[in-house]
């Protein structure tokens, strides 16, 4: 394989991170849990106060296996015809919020899930670390 | 919320799946490991008999990880105005591959990492399980 000399590979700070998570044109991200073994869900996303919010169905696998879990989250963008892109991974535990205040702030973010059910529950992630890189 | 009621989730069957995989016209998916806590990394892939192959580089921390585990990998693709796309889930246990023949098959592929460095390990993960769904 060659590879252009020009390709560099740069890590980005927290700041990037959140602000590339908070700004994605399309908030679509996966979770990552290990139950035990490891399991990808897409989810559509927010970010909320520094967290990562997304809402779930009650009793889906999500659902059961995410509460108080420790969980990765990734969100990526690519420009194919490139080959330059970024990615972010957050990594931290994952709990139900249950708090009516906070509910009610959730409940008004623009935070559609695609799939349909009613997905009343809403999970945060609260970064514990925050890491990505970018392909230039 | 208001969801349409035109939203429809529908399963994939394996060999949809896979052929989902297989002609995805930009070929990254993510691989989630447990090491023990949930990881993600994006990859460049390829579907080679059935199964997924990527590249890593030595000494990595996905390569280190990576060896005999079960992993996770994800694929998907969304159309973001439409609010529909698909998804698909792999797993299985990822193996380097250390056969001199089949190492000779698979750096014949189209199979590059957009990221620098030589990447010169190539790792594939016979599927297990295969689960999709699209949403309509």
């Amino acid at each position: 394989m060659v590879m252009s000399e020009r390709v560099r590979l740069e890590k980005l700070s927290r700041d990037q991170c959140m602000q590339l998570l908070s700004s994605h044109p399309v908030p679509i991200g996966r979770i990552a849990l290990a139950d035990p073994r490891p399991l990808i869900f897409p989810v559509n996303y927010h970010v909320y106060e520094g967290s990562i919010v997304f809402r779930t169905d009650h009793g889906t696998k999500l659902d059961r296996a995410i509460r108080g879990e420790f969980v990765a989250f990734e969100v990526d963008e690519v420009v194919p015809n490139f080959h330059i892109g970024w990615s972010v991974l957050v990594r931290g535990q994952a709990k139900e919020v249950t708090d009516e205040e906070e509910l009610k702030a959730l409940k008004s973010l623009p935070l559609r899930s695609w799939a349909p059910g009613e997905k009343g529950h809403y999970v945060r992630v609260d970064p514990q670390t925050v890491a990505g890189r970018r392909i230039t």
